[in-house]
């Protein structure tokens, strides 16, 4: 099994500036990766995301930034043919004290892996976070450095011994779990929270309602869904690059039928689905 | 003039490790401290804010943590005499990859100093930032890692040419500036937002609402503010640990009169009020 590893701008090291304005003020983004013998699957889709992350915090040159560290990351991580999770961290580099950005900045990346096996086929106990979303829907979508609300949903998940929480927004409709974006399942259907005020939009989100769903004969609706909708459909997927598909057992008192959704059809589908857009 | 200096949980050090769950989720909190001659002024509202703040991300013992770190940041800045501004930092500490964090956690502190001086008398020119607030009921007033918001009105202020920018919620209301509280002045009165939905409730801003303006014989009401209100008021002033109370001068291009308010006899209370805070 290979080691970690962690290069920040281009020099295998594992400390950063304390004057990064990651750390300071959260001013930056990152992507979660998954690699296949060093390959970076969803390379463009990631790249993508972040080059709009780092557009809506308006670093200069925002999509040749994402070209460039995205290009260096491939490199690393095909040298070591990383098999496992990798993330790639994109701040806006060292500045001065005060929120403002310097007006000349050099945006560092911190690109780390750990070699990681999970089994996306292992079905998750949830229940319903107490934290909710922040609402901001000028940066909804995106996958910045802030993620206060997902720590405290895991931190609670963990607490109650749940495998991961389902988060709801301020006006109390469903989100995302903690750490992956969610499907139900209803009437031969799929139904996503649109992500219009809060949340990040995956990947595999991506793929799973442009591809792989319609693919398999699934319609894929996005549109605002409540608790009891989540607790009354019939299945339940949690999504996101580390573990693909991953099925709900139960969500609180709630057990859900595994056998009502095609999982592993999904999961395949998926897998394959993202090996095919390695970029 | 003393030169910056930076300490990492202790030591005499410029960089943190790549693992640090405050640079990977925001999680932690800091507070920008004002000192003169080694001592930090308002230490008993920072320390109680810094709590706060980690008790509200479930830190284990966040009263003593913040009491432990308080303790060393006071004894470097002592050491140093140190005059101007500083900055404490804490964070999760390092962590394994995913939001949830680990189980035994190793909190870690960062304080650095800037030797700043700024004329609080200096009116600001501003204008109302395009980016609001991300509005999170459950962490309001609290003064997190993640600061993402205030990072873009402040880069829109330098952009456009402006001291500072006053940013609204997601329903239109004003809840501060980019870098401050805010006081409107109105009928002899001072008006501050309600910080419900967002906001860092700042140690100034508590100083003028409880102390200051009462015992120079203004009432001081906290309560929703539009952004209509502030441009017809007949003051507005922006509270900071840094800056004390400073007056604005113009607001786009509605212009304030900055005799309306007695803005020094403010300022000189809340400086002497801030320097016999100093517990």
């Amino acid at each position: 099994m290979a080691l970690s590893h962690c290069w920040v701008d281009g020099v295998e090291l594992t400390a950063v500036p304390a004057d990064d304005r990651g750390l300071n003020y959260a001013d930056g983004a990152f992507e979660t990766l998954w690699c296949e013998q060093g390959v970076i699957e969803c390379l463009p889709l990631h790249r993508e995301r972040l080059g709009r992350a780092l557009q809506v915090l308006r670093f200069a040159q925002p999509l040749e930034v994402a070209y460039r560290m995205f290009s260096a990351a491939e490199a690393h991580l095909a040298t070591i043919t990383h098999c496992g999770s990798a993330r790639l961290t994109v701040t806006r580099g060292s500045g001065p004290r005060g929120y403002s950005p310097p007006s000349k900045t050099s945006p560092r990346y911190v690109l780390s892996t750990t070699p990681l096996s999970v089994d996306p086929a292992l079905p998750a106990r949830c229940g319903f976070a107490a934290v909710s979303w922040a609402e901001q829907p000028q940066l909804a979508g995106m996958k910045l450095l802030a993620r206060t609300e997902q720590v405290l949903a895991a931190q609670e998940a963990m607490e109650r011994g749940w495998d991961d929480a389902i988060m709801l927004d301020g006006g109390g409709l469903v989100v995302s779990s903690s750490r992956g974006n969610i499907f139900i399942f209803k009437q031969g259907k799929f139904v996503t929270p649109a992500l219009s005020r809060c949340g990040i939009a995956g990947t595999r989100r991506q793929l799973l309602m442009a591809t792989v769903l319609p693919e398999l004969g699934f319609e894929v609706i996005e549109r605002a869904i409540s608790p009891e909708e989540v607790a009354s459909a019939e299945g339940l997927l949690i999504s996101n690059a580390l573990r693909g598909a991953q099925p709900v057992i139960s969500l609180n008192e709630r057990a859900y039928d595994l056998n009502a959704m095609p999982v592993s059809r999904i999961q395949t589908a998926l897998r394959e689905c993202a090996a095919s857009c390695a970029g």
